[in-house]
Order: structure tokens, then sequence, then C-alpha cells
């Protein structure tokens, strides 16, 4: 398939070398020009702008940081709206906006081009190793017609509901981790009051009701009171902006993940923004004055 | 070894049974008569009470509801101290207050008898299966003692620290739990208000950094808004209490656990407290105005 591919960063250009060595042909665009050219020395061909990237494309991917940067490259000058043919394909990958997400579809479809949300968790490591946890929102159609593609991205590709509901679904992903990270906190600081050998006490309750992702990966992180990334708490407190307007416009009550948010205000603030997001334990050692 | 085990509730009486299989003797006791029944059919004797029980015992099991009860069995009237023989080991495996558990061992260790604390997690299947968890805090050499007698009830036995440490470690179980249920629910209402098919969104989220036991094993309930057993709110509320007093006293701030603690005055004011823990999913339903 001829795809193209906007946004060269720490997950879209991996993402992007991924495809290539998936057999598809990719025409890669990035807004710092030179970032394109670790992913062109892999195979891939050049674009000016979104609008250049976009022509011919069967499918056009974008994969870039917030709401207002995936209506700049579908929408804006020069924007991917502008080059792609009618009955093609768009895939965003960015975390963003549900309804932001459906107001640029509204806009594609009346040129003919069609779209789906498809965000995805994994990490960079996921992104290098093809392994990314994908979850797509669309027409069945559409999801299965980018299938090829995503499975060259991808280890689970989960097809979860209509547009925008890919978005959700990472949203909801980023309000159970959310919780998690803080209740794992709010225990490993308990346990380090009491003295105890946090070692054995992970080992002792990860097997149970209490085991988590976040319990077996990143308590260890908030014993030792070093957060090596991982997923920094900005693009965590990022996707929550997203949660936190979603459950205002659905008319949902969210006291821990708003708790969550409240606190990587405070973490950010006093520049733990580029640490991993176990460093919302910071959060609890500092309010128990614990050094 | 010969064993007194006080407290036949749904944990006690299994794995009394299970130390009974484990090929020890086992002399049996409950404030309700009846209650030694079943665990006499299976071969144990039975006591008038505490103190009778712990008579010619190496080992005496406490496995009661809350605090008073525990200081009742072992101190009070007829209790474990009066029974027990210079040299004797108490293993209360309830789950109670760190501080009184090292309060009842100083009254004991007057009287030359040893005591280590070894709260379970796991539930009435892991009790009757010998699959408990067992967080044992106390003296190596003591811990050491009563491990032929653990090793029959449990799967994964740590010694976690000191005295108390068993029960700060459960404690530690239920504040991760108690934030894990509620990011839980919160992300599944979201998801439900939006539309979503809510099985292929866990089933989308579940591998990745926030799967957990609970989105593995609970989120159904709250999707199906119906609540079958599982652990008791009451009983998570109960240790909930113990969690925040050992908070209060060792200095940590718990805005989750006190938030899910809260929660759960309501869930039990509205008549919940015997359903499965996953109906904090109530509260969040509830107040979305999900119905």
């Amino acid at each position: 398939m001829k795809v193209a591919f906007i946004g060269m960063g720490t997950m879209g250009a991996p993402m992007a070398v991924n495809i290539l060595k998936g057999g598809h042909q990719v025409t890669v665009h990035n807004r710092t020009r030179e970032k394109e050219k670790p992913v062109a020395d892999a195979g891939a061909l050049r674009a000016e702008s979104p609008q250049e990237a976009a022509v011919g494309a069967d499918i056009i991917i974008t994969c870039v940081s917030d709401t207002p940067d995936v209506e700049a490259v579908i929408l804006g000058d020069n924007g991917v709206i502008y080059g792609s043919a009618p009955g093609s394909l768009v895939v965003d990958m960015s975390t963003i906006s549900p309804t932001a997400t459906r107001n640029i579809a509204v806009s594609l479809l009346q040129n003919d081009i069609k779209m789906i949300d498809a965000p995805v968790s994994g990490g960079s490591e996921g992104a290098r190793n093809g392994t990314l946890a994908i979850m797509a929102g669309g027409e069945a159609a559409d999801v299965q017609r980018a299938m090829p593609v995503l499975e060259a991205m991808g280890k689970t590709i989960t097809h979860v509901g209509p547009l925008g509901a890919g978005q959700i679904t990472k949203a909801i992903n980023q309000i159970v981790i959310a919780g998690t990270y803080l209740s794992v906190a709010e225990g490993m600081v308990l346990g380090m009051k009491a003295g105890l050998d946090m070692q054995k006490v992970i080992q002792a309750i990860a097997g149970g009701a209490a085991g988590s992702w976040v319990l077996s990966n990143r308590a260890v992180n908030m014993v030792s009171n070093a957060y090596p990334l991982g997923f920094r708490v900005r693009l965590h407190h990022k996707d929550m902006g997203i949660a936190l307007e979603a459950a205002k416009e659905l008319g949902v009550t969210m006291p821990a993940a708003s708790l969550v948010d409240q606190l990587e205000n405070g973490l950010i603030a006093r520049g733990y923004g580029d640490e991993d997001l176990s460093a919302i334990a910071r959060s609890i050692r500092e309010l128990s004055g614990l050094t």
C-alpha cells in the first residue's frame, strides 16, 4: 500500500520504519524536517508538507502531539485534506480529544475522505518493536482497510467502536493507570515509613488481588525515589486533560482521576514533568515528610 | 505439631481443615460452638474456651474478625494467655491494627509466650484450597517455627519484617486494592456513558500498563452492575479503618485510600455492605447518573 506518515516523533519515526519493513511504500513529513532523515535512510520518501505527503496515498497516518497539532496537519495550511484523494483513509494515531476527532472527520468527509482514530499504548519501546496496543474507532470497513498497516506497528489491534471510541478507550487506559499509580504510591510510602523491606512486601502482595502492571514494574521506582522513563508525567497529564474533558462532556464523576490530575499540576510546577509517571510517588512522599 | 485454632469463620474453618490434612493434631474453638462441628467431623478436637484449646498446644492460631475480638480471645476471660505454656507460639491470622498487635505481644511475652502476626489474602477460595498469601511479621525463628503449619494453609508465605509488619503489609494490600478498584470503576463508567463495547475495551487495555487483577477479574461486574462475592465491601472497609489509623500514626497522606473509605461509608449506608468490593462502581455510576 502507499502510506503517508505525518509526525516523526519518538513514536512516529519507529512506527513508520515498521510500516516500511511490512513492505509498504511510505512518504513521511515532519514540521522539523531533519527528523525525517533517519526514516528516509530506512527507505521512506520525504514530502515538503502534509498536503504533499498525502498526494497519491491510500492511507494517511498522523501521529503528532495534541489536538491542535492534528487539526493543523489535517485541516490547516498545506494540510492533509488538500492532498488526499477522494476515497483515501486518514488514520489518526495521536492521543487527542474524541470530540475534536469527530469534528475533523466531518470536515474530511465533506471531501469524501474517510477517517478512523487509532491511538496507541506501549510507549517508545512498543513503537520500536512493533508491539503497540492499538485501539481503533471508526467504521468496520475502514478499520479493516487499515489493518495491514496497523498490523505492521502493533501486536494487539482492537476495534472498540465508532469514530472517537479509540480515543475514549485511550482515555480509559490513562484513567485506570492514574488511580493505580496513586494507590501503589500510597501503599509504598506507608510501608517505607513503617520501616518494612519493600521488596518483600511487593513480592508478598503482587500475586493476589492487589497485583497490577504498575505494582510489578513501577513500585520499585517509588521505593528508590528514582523515576527513569518510562512514560512522562507531562504526557500523561496532557491525556488526563483529554479524559477530564470527556468526563465533563459525558457527565461522569471521576474523583481519583481528578486527584491525580491535580497532583500532576504540582509535579510539573516543581520540575518533575519529564520524569516517569511513577514520580506521582514524590507527591505522597513529600506530603508525608519522607525525604 | 499440636495446634490450637480459635475462630471457625468463613476463613478459619477451612484453614483448620487444611492443617489437619497436613498431619497435625488440631483443637478448635469458636464463640458460637456449633461452627466447630464440621471441623470436628474432619478430625479436630473441640475445646470449651480459647484457654482450654491452648492447653498443651505448640502453636495457637487466632483467626477472628477485628482487633477487639483478638484482644478478647487472647487476653480476655478464659483467653489463650491463661492456657498457653511458656515457650508456646501465638500466630494471629486476623486482620487487625499493627499497634494493637504489638501491645498484645507485650502482654504475652510477660508470660513467656511468643507471637507473630500472619494475616492472609486470597479469600475463602484460597482458604479452602490452601493457596492463601500469608504475610508474616515477627522474629525469624518464630516465623520459621510456624512454617510447617503456615505451609498447610498458604501458597506464598513471606516474612516481611518484625512484629506488626504482616498487618502493615495487609494494610498496604488493601490500600493498593482500593485505588485500583476506584480507577477501574471510573474508566468503566466513562466508557459505558460513551456507549462503548466494554468487553472489547477491557480486552484492548488489560495487556498493557493499565493491567491489573481488578481489571481482569472485576471490571465485568462493574459493567453488568452485579456484584457477587468475592470480598465484602464491609470487610474491606474495616481494613481501610486499620490502614487509615496506621497512616495517622505513621504520618502518611493517603488521599485515594481516604476517598475510597468515604465512598464505602455511603455504600454500606445504602445497603451494599455485603456485596463484592467491585460495588464501588455503584458510587461512580450513581454520581454519574448511570442507572
